[in-house]
């Protein structure tokens, strides 16, 4: 693992994700900006010393020359989004898979390059767009392509939250991070959570955002990048709708929802009451389908129904799904992955920019 | 009454929620567009066949030659959009205060007419926006003008219905009359739920939208007006957001939906669960107020918490404002009104056209 | 009218429930205590003072001798429980319909003498269990009736409130007349919220509780009568369930909820949200069915799916219901009335002193 | 561990909850019935053939005579019922600590013997009542030590379940050890969620049931135990309450539900949305507590407000307490424990066993 010293949210989600399902076991990592610091988070961790390196580039290079049996078999990027890109890059080429944080890299000329590297090297990358994960997410998903919901007209997303509503104190480094260009690019909060909504709705609806028009706003003063915004969507079906993110939307907390509305039914998920999918109909009400009742997105599940899973759960879908594609390509055998790729990450960092320049223009629409 | 005859939906909640209080009776009305119907409709309200008029002008031409203590006091016009203008303008000329549905007028140009005429007669005049009379809609009016939110930076209204969302059948006479230019104007959804939508947000911020960016869809075929809308909002205190409204939304009834997100607080209201306003704060978690609880919007209210009271009770509040409002005129003394006026009329008009105007353009921004 | 002067909750709820169709109109009353309090109230409702009266004895009086189209055509009646049998008993004499609040009597011997005097008048007879007349209420039951559940196996049915939980003031009329033995009856929680609970029960669900055993308990100092209390419930077809009634429940308002188990499905319904009603089975999750929607309940509905219909709504589906029995009796035609009746008011009243009885012994179940 | 083989559920949650947090890891079981099973079960958890027993006994054998570094801390019982008493008496005097599911013993006088040889050994022991573990759950329960609901009156607590509605069929392993008496002991329903109910309800609310009237039955043919029952309850302070659980109640997944009334506030707490906490009161409306909102029950959380935890990580909250517990208990310093004891699994025990008898009986109450 590369990131997740102290003070970080993400880095301990990815351990626990990893964990959960016993298919994995955290063997080393560069945890922290010097020596210091990466021992004694890994200590906490139950790490050797030795395994625990002063940098990314040290970490790849010892690594590497480990016998096969024992070096890792693959990296996570936990890091803010300034270092996706060379930590990344560094690990192809030393020849360990990847599983990085989003947004993929700071412009999309990185993400390109990514790309294009994920693919010569044949090796393995996994974004964690981690709320496409959630079982009723992939239910939704299969629904649409099933023709359940008949042709989508509408798409509406939305990801307000407030903990960036004030001005940000020093102790709270990822709110530090978040909001400085140089580690976080040139969005914020697009950056952040209107990416992950972007990707959510092309993925549960298997369209594409042709257009988009935009405006972003920076509330808090000083502050030099989008904490809030709103985005009107065309896409490549004809459907339209619409995407909001914003940090400060005062007394809420990760409330990510999509609805999307076909010319049959309508699906709705939240994030925060994660099992429950919605299906609205012309004649029948709303339907409230529950994970694994009567056996719905059972394959993603862990837990009968009405016993809840969460975030974490839904975070290790990616991670299982992402060890059982290493063992398969260690052993030779063909492995159907389920878990976000780097076309998403590139898409991901396309929309990020296509956004900011509208935002900035006088230009109605642009396309995506 | 001029409007309201069979097949109507909203004349039959005028004439309940002027009932409802006890302060009002129907003595009169031209319910169809010949004789009979107008008198068929009458019998069924136990109205005498004389007062059944054939239509609104012999209606206001007898009516006025009454004694005064035995004609109407007031008319109430639920009519198609096309009539609001004329029949206003005739019974303002004929001396008759007015209750008027919304949107006010087709044109611009009308709605600055009517406005002229109802301060030259000094009339009373009010629009149905009804929304505006729920009692948790109007307490979080208060606790916005009280300073409680704070300074407010995001809007987000929206008012999804489905029932739209297929080719209107002819026996379906509000679809037929709403998805008609002639009858319904320049706009079928922004015309009636997004002008709704409008006025409830400026109405509980006191804000005003002072610039719009519209993409409007008319998704079902063989339809010329739209069905289906979203637009950006910039308030004139820099406040954004986004205002949808969709009559394509499958599976949704009347779900219009407000938050608003101050720097300090938020409230949040649904219509369809209309006895409940959310206020959210940093520091509190959610908190959840309900209608006449512990004396929480009781001047607006009828019944003890807990006993639902909904549209026709808003709508209500409404009428019975307006008829003390006449007995105060009648009697000259002071009275302060609260029911929406034609100055909201006026605006509403307004947005309507901005926002198709907007959606037709390669504009970004139009004015308000 | 008898009843429903100043500082009464219901008898207002009475009359705008009368008003609300058109079909009913409030022609005299005994409002209050003497005649000057009558004549007040009835000024204020716009009645002529002639036929304010100062007793209801006067009122049955001189109204019996009024020409038959101009003397009212029944009573309601919306005193405090100790009145309803003297009242209800003078009224069927003098040869008027009646709509009686409940409980219906304050003893079993009363409830029996009243059931007969309706029988052998042959007048007709309501009384306001209002609850059963809400729109998915009624739905509910037909869904029942039709097999749509299977064998009922368990019954919920909880009626929680939370404004007793004080040392009642006296300025609190209803208050104080509810919590005294001598206007209020044997109890008070289960007499007032106890037995709509019961009238409910039955009423959904077709069945009859044919064994109880209760605990009551009187929480507020210086209180005599029961403000709390649970009662287990075997009903005749070996159904099994619980009834629980609180007027100390804090922060409660009035939310009554029922939950009817069968061997094939579920439903549940909440006063408080009363347009919906929860439908669950084994296979499909939980459905939501909305008053309105697809046609569900809408021959008790006024206004369409999402335009929500409270508390006087349901109480008017009696009143209209009534109005139509009266006007068919006076035309001699035939017509299915769809209101309670006396019997329900009789099984009512003995419920009440079955379940003060079982919780006052060490009887383990008492017959019903 | 001893239990979780192929079939089981609460066996693979255990293993969850223990990895979750990286501070234990499996290291040998007896998981089935003979030594096949169990290595079968050993390889998918990567466990060594030689760690994987045939039998708890040979596991406690083998596993004590390890050098102390090398043998397991702690013991798991994920068995049905009839096994725990054995293999935690047998674990116990193998000098191993415990963690054992629930019902702790099939009877009283096992519970006893348990606790007097937890007493007398001096080794830790926690029986998995996971839904105490719950960060909401605790909050309730400090907020009540606190103060903040004032004397309780009124506590509900109800476990509605529906996967018990029909006919178990024999692959159906769980419902089928579950119905039968020599597997699950006296009770099915009250046994297995009954206990639940009553552990959530003492622990929340400090209060200890003193006396007890219950109805059982059993609903599904040829079934001999309880599989649906409702509890009436008095507490020592003078409470009053109601218990109810259902394995039959169709369409309901694992609802566990309670709600717990004071004199001056109430709070509710829902298993199927744990992060959420209801406090209601006298002035305020409801508020709606978040987990790690604002801090609240910030030391049971892992992730941020609005990042859903659920049953695992409840559970987890078990497991880590008890891997810290066993830790200072081999460094010798003092550590306080919040996990469910000895002492609860006895009076789970003997709830179970005043609830059957009570059941059976006519007396109406219980002492407990």
């Amino acid at each position: 693992m590369v990131g997740g010293g102290p003070g970080a949210f993400i880095g301990a989600v990815h351990r626990m994700a990893a964990r959960l399902d016993g298919a994995i076991e955290l063997v080393c990592g560069a945890f922290g900006r010097d020596a210091e610091k990466s021992r004694a988070t890994g200590k906490e961790l139950f790490l050797p010393a030795e395994r625990c390196y002063a940098s990314y580039k040290e970490m790849f290079d010892r690594e590497s020359r480990l016998p096969a049996g024992e070096r890792m078999d693959f990296v996570s990027i936990t890091t803010p989004n300034h270092l996706h890109f060379p930590v990344a890059m560094k690990a192809l080429d030393a020849g360990f898979h990847v599983v990085c944080e989003k947004p993929m890299t700071l412009s999309v000329e990185e993400a390109e390059a990514l790309a294009a590297k994920v693919e010569s090297t044949g090796l393995l990358f996994a974004l964690t767009h981690n709320y496409t994960a959630y079982p009723m997410v992939r239910l939704a998903r299969r629904m649409i392509r099933n023709g359940e919901i008949g042709e989508i007209r509408r798409i509406m997303v939305e990801y307000p939250q407030g903990w960036l509503a004030d001005i940000v104190g020093k102790d709270n480094k990822q709110g530090v991070w978040r909001t400085d260009p140089k580690t976080s690019g040139v969005s914020c909060c697009m950056g952040d959570i209107g990416s992950h909504s972007e990707n959510l709705a092309e993925y549960i609806s298997g369209l594409r955002i042709a257009e988009l028009c935009a405006d972003l706003k920076s509330f808090v003063p000083g502050r030099t990048l989008d904490d809030d915004g709103d985005v009107l969507l065309k896409f490549d079906n004809g459907a339209i709708g619409v995407l909001t993110a914003s940090q400060i939307a005062v007394g809420e907390e990760n409330a990510l929802k999509i609805r999307i509305y076909g010319a049959a039914r309508a699906v709705e998920w939240r994030q925060e009451g994660p099992d429950a999918l919605v299906v609205k109909s012309k004649s029948g009400g709303a339907q409230i389908l529950r994970r694994n009742w009567a056996g719905a997105a059972s394959e993603w599940s862990r837990l009968p129904a009405g016993h809840p899973e969460g975030f974490i759960e839904a975070f290790a879908n990616i991670y299982t799904d992402f060890a059982r594609a290493v063992a398969a390509k260690k052993e030779g055998v063909a492995y159907e992955t389920q878990f976000p790729t780097v076309q998403d990450g590139l898409r991901g960092v396309k929309f990020i920019h296509a956004v900011v320049a509208n935002a900035r223009s006088n230009e109605k629409w642009t396309r995506l």
